[in-house]
């Protein structure tokens, strides 16, 4: 594909060679003549003084000194989401598309499966399940009774998800993600020993939901456990009984939520966070990394800190806490 | 089942109609006619007024300011824990118990199973392991070889139990737990280089625990790790090598214990703890959510903060910051 | 093995009975008149005076008040590792090598075995695959497709090990440990809506790493994750995409690493750290416990808080902050 075509394709604006042919893609700092790279962030600005890729995806305002000859910038909109349409592009493994049910699984006989299903070895699925088409299952995954995934999903090796669940099209998870696990329910008897509180709900994840590598999300003690359409959730998360995540809310890896909190949409949720349960997180949220919330939130805006505070005043506390300390 | 029959099984006092068919139960937010709810916390009082349940379960000395008709109230001494036997009692699933051995597994020659045991596709299970009776073992497990498990065990999907364990009776293990893994060990040679440090010991699970998903509990290095009877621990806990933790304590999710530490009785311990090694927490401690704990506590109580102290303490601080804060 | 027999063994000086028995090794708290412990943490220097150990391993220059004619002391110049070296001779499992490779597998027809693997049951290998000689490959694990395993290598059950990853020798993989799932990427698109940004990299794990259980160690959007020689990592450790771990670096369980960050050689990361992505942290730093490093590190030294600072900084402003407190 010649540099000509990539602007032609990405509705760029070309300076340079467009008769250069690009094989593949790379990364700023070692990229090769052959190869095409992107400069989104400022920070990479510096590179490009010295890279050796044939051609840069630039933004339309992008500024050069001193330009060089041996480089092709091709100006887009966003660079970024330019790359990721060449990424695919320039994907040159050649996929064979996986189809078909292995000999070494164990399906029980009244499972529903789609057209253009994947069922991979050592995978059990539970009687009444239904598999929506083009959906694949990887090696090792243990599907119970009574659940529901869509289309085109993707689970991967060594998930499990449990009795109930109810899981929508485009769903991705992430090996060793356990759905619809206990949610940890204990009552404390007279006797000072807990009984298991039992845990009779399910979890419903909509559409366009990805899951990371060994995530937790339990079932609802009563009712369910909700996943809105388009949420993003990293790896080791701990989602427990009855919590509610709204659409297009995106979660960072070893967050943990506690049970039966209601999170908005569009909320950005930072890595290791730790949310309380019963609480209410209201929409455009964002939640600093390694921040605790014990309270609901209702302002939306940024939140940070060990005992996580506006942003604001957590900058300030930071600010006289030093000013402070100083002079002492 | 009708109200009158539900106050009788629980032993409580009906105000409305005694004559109600009950068919299911229902959260308070969106119960409908047929089905009973309940109220423990004062928090969903409010409730009371607009739902639509056919009948609630309250405590002794629920107050009513609008009578509602409509609404069957059952007074009972603990309102939740009368909820969670009508929950077994509802169950509507009518679960068939699943017995017997799977033709797609790999039992050594030598393990002994008891009566009334079942084993799931794809589990395998190495010499000398011994399984009680009424256990049951789910799909894509492994036990490794002389592993013990007791009585009434529910072991499910995916998880790895190693060798030499020793588990109790009722004991529940969700999925994607590691049981009996390697501690962490490392020593650093004359040279810089780590040398792996033998982990030969093993873990001791005792009658009456539970434990949640993803969760580790590392083999001891020499001796045992110990669990003991009735602790409950939540998802993604990491228990190291040669901890102890006492009879009736409970973990909640994320939290992490390290090496050789020995926790009391009746503790409880939040989310997202972190426990340094080699110290020693007494009986019946609480820790809050967050809080890590670097030194040994001889003193019940609770203690919170990132630096956890004693509750009263961590209080102070934060009250006297702000109070310094805001006059800066 | 005779207490003379081992001081010849481990170059030892004896003080005692040179011709006891000894057929197992002891924790000092515990051990039997049989058994062999060792001194060497001075913590540990109070249970000489109480132990049954028929003989103590202890450093040359280990005191003693009272003799006890009872218990041989063999003098030795670091007990901890001549005793790990007793721990290999005197492990009596006899453990049987296991070798072969199970019926119940799934392997596709051109991958490459070399001499003396094992390979349990319910594994899957994907094509194109090759492990080295002496490898261990435990049941349940899923390797998929182009994947290079070393030789010496134990994986172990129910791990997966994604496309294109290239493993080392010498390298063990715990339990329930991801190596190579997706990256956490998430584009923003002009909707709204998050877009997922293709993952095409892979990781690289070089020789003699050890990775603990339920880790994550994520494949590369492009290029690689790189983990190198002698990295040693414990359980529920978050390696995002494209992270570079150097040489000889320890990382204890619950520590996560955002993506892009680099880490140097022969640093020491406690449990619970959070590291923010895209920066650098130079060779010899020492990060405490439930540490969150926000900006990049290029001096060594010992860094510890909720919001990493240098350790002395750390602890005068605890002090200065306490001052302040009892003053008010």
């Amino acid at each position: 594909m010649t540099t000509g075509e990539i602007a032609e394709l990405l509705n760029g604006k070309i300076t340079g060679n467009a008769n250069l042919e690009i094989n593949s893609i790379g990364k700023i700092e070692n990229a090769k003549p052959d190869q095409i790279t992107f400069i989104s962030n400022p920070l990479y600005e510096k590179y490009y003084g010295s890279t050796n890729a044939g051609a840069v995806l630039v933004s339309k305002d992008f500024k050069i000194n001193n330009i060089r000859k041996e480089v092709t910038l091709i100006r887009v909109s966003d660079p970024y989401l330019s790359f990721l349409e060449l990424i695919e592009k320039f994907d040159n493994e050649n996929e064979e598309i996986e189809t078909g049910i292995s000999a070494q699984t164990s399906i029980a006989d009244n499972v529903r499966l789609g057209d253009d299903i994947f069922i991979d070895d050592f995978v059990k699925i539970g009687k009444n399940s239904i598999i929506g088409e083009n959906s694949k299952i990887y090696s090792n995954v243990t599907i119970d009774k009574n659940v529901l995934i869509g289309k085109n999903c993707i689970i991967y090796p060594n998930t499990v998800i449990f009795k109930n669940s109810n899981i929508g099209d485009n769903v991705i998870i992430h090996s060793g993600a356990v759905i619809g696990g206990d949610g940890f329910g204990q009552a404390k008897g007279e006797d000072g020993k807990y009984i298991k509180i039992p845990q009779k709900g399910s979890v419903k994840i909509d559409d366009d939901v990805e899951i990371g590598s060994n995530t937790n999300i339990d079932r609802a003690t009563i009712g369910e456990t909700i996943i809105s359409r388009g949420v993003k959730i990293d790896n080791q998360v701990q989602i427990a009984h009855n919590v509610e995540i709204g659409e297009d809310t995106v979660i960072a890896a070893q967050t943990g939520i506690a049970g039966s909190t209601k999170i908005g949409k569009n909320c950005m949720i930072g890595g290791k966070v730790g949310i309380v349960g019963h609480i209410k997180i209201c929409d455009n949220v964002i939640i600093g990394a390694a921040t605790n919330i014990s309270k609901s939130i209702d302002t939306p805006g940024i939140y940070t800190g060990y005992r996580g505070k506006p942003h604001r005043d957590d900058l300030k506390i930071e600010a006289n806490l030093k000013k402070f300390l100083e002079s002492n």
